[in-house]
């Protein structure tokens, strides 16, 4: 049996574990970012590897990171949240740990988790789009990752939807991601609460009375009580979800789409808006064939188990 | 020496040709395309095909046509200039002629031409972008034709890129080819000459003194005059070309993007702005390697050759 370790890399924690041919995780372990130093994370990863190591036999080491990485999936060129530039991960890591390691993007290596042990099981040419605090975007075509040129492929988050529109992280103007996210979410839920006091009462009272207050699981959990505002919240947020499936499909012409991410935990509720709006808004809809939404299965530990089963020699 | 037929079936005009191993023309022909029925338009192409085998000997057909085609490059799903719904035109063709046959959507024949043959020779992540009336969109990914789950993929006419904006043919709204088309240009050009008169003299003059009588050609015309009018025109189109590119590139990250159809004929006065904005709202722009921007080589011919080498056993 063929194990290997896979890291996930986040802005708050790093999670490692021991994964298995079937996608299966032995251990787990886990420990907070320690800073944005790229020498510390480093460190942890090292740190975390050795423990688990201890117990279990591994071949080598996959890592999904949040941001750009180069198309050898040894470097990571820009991280905004952990405020890496043209880091050589793949090698220090490597060197510390004296086993082979492949680097990726987190949301690449959550692509191709549901593609080989999740939902997209089967499919060959799957677009996974995780609806987190942003958007992550993983493709797999003909039953490969597809990384792009540069290696910086399948940024979704980053398709313009709005000209001029919400300002980003990323230094443009109306994301994708800046309307159908955890943020978005709460942008809608913040200013039901600010300007419609009495359509927003359940929210509001959420948040402690004060529209700040209010938190994505708050919104979730009103909509699942069956609040008509949060459910409001959810329907804008997954109105944008189906418009941006509806450019992906013009473009790519998936046969699925696994929708993962925190967002996604409301289920239908983000699901049912997003389905009709892009059976609408498809170009050519009614003379082909509609692209099915599923929901993620892997939840959290999609990324980790991905990144393992990438660094696995095949 | 191997040689095929390529068939580019048009609104206007069935062109057939003659086409070797290297994508050379050896002999073309064509006919008016005799009106929407299928069948005419089958008989048209085995005449060409009858024509063309008197000098040569082929071992097999290629057709490119607008619109969609099933996965199994056999049937025409849907091509709204044509009129066609669900037509076998592989089967049909094949019959006639007793040869081999593939169809192919004409944008990804042009983008597979552009790759073997013309400015996007040796380049294995190419994004063909053809702006002629409206958009055609091709995509080669890996040195191979992507053609999408049911074939359907590359339709980057129709990405939205205004929210509720301009009517398209595809019954959405905001589609890009609305803003970055031959149609657009014509927008721009006819809205300057009907409420900016002075600023629009030329264009109005080449009208006839009619924004209504102002064609595609005569704003190149303008523009290559030097006509302050008639740059702004291709400022405008030029600007929209460079934010699709934009999405193109967080989406797919090719190594090269190809640009052809008749708006490309302005050359650098198409390119400029387009590579100005594509650079600017790029996302991670600046911690990222940019995709250059090429005109095609290959012009009107392109979905042709293409056509024609795709049917080429390998």
């Amino acid at each position: 049996m063929s194990l290997t370790i896979g890291v996930d890399v986040g802005g708050t924690k790093v999670a490692a574990g021991v994964v298995d041919e079937q996608g299966d995780i032995l251990v787990s372990t886990r420990r907070p970012t320690p800073s944005a130093s790229p020498e510390h994370v480093e460190e942890t990863i090292a740190a975390l590897v050795t423990e688990l190591r201890r117990e279990h036999d591994v071949e080598a080491i996959g890592i999904g990171a949040a941001g750009f990485i180069d198309a050898e999936r040894s470097t990571v060129l820009f991280a905004p949240n952990l405020a890496w530039r043209n880091e050589p991960l793949r090698d220090v890591v490597s060197k510390r740990t004296g086993l082979p390691v492949v680097v990726e993007n987190d949301a690449n290596a959550a692509a191709w988790a549901e593609h080989r042990f999740g939902a997209g099981r089967g499919e060959p040419d799957l677009v996974c789009v995780t609806v987190g605090t942003g958007i992550g975007g993983g493709v797999v075509l003909g039953g490969q990752l597809y990384r792009g040129r540069h290696g910086i492929g399948a940024e979704f988050g980053h398709m313009n939807v709005v000209p001029n529109g919400r300002r980003c992280g990323c230094g443009q103007r109306g994301c994708w991601e800046q309307y159908c996210s955890g943020r978005a979410l709460l942008h809608e839920a913040r200013e039901i609460a600010d300007v419609q006091t009495e359509y927003g009462a359940r929210l509001l009272a959420l948040g402690g009375g004060e529209p700040e207050g209010i938190e994505a699981v708050e919104v979730t959990q009103a909509a699942l009580e069956g609040d008509a505002a949060a459910l409001d919240c959810f329907e804008e947020v997954g109105s944008w979800l189906g418009k941006g499936l509806a450019d992906l499909a013009a473009l790519l012409d998936p046969g699925v789409f696994v929708v993962g991410g925190g967002v996604a935990d409301a289920g239908k509720l983000l699901l049912e808006p997003a389905q009709r709006v892009f059976a609408e808004q498809l170009t050519g809809t009614g003379h082909r064939p509609l692209a099915e939404i599923r929901l993620a299965r892997l939840g959290n530990e999609a990324g980790l188990v991905g990144a393992a089963d990438l660094a696995r020699v095949r």
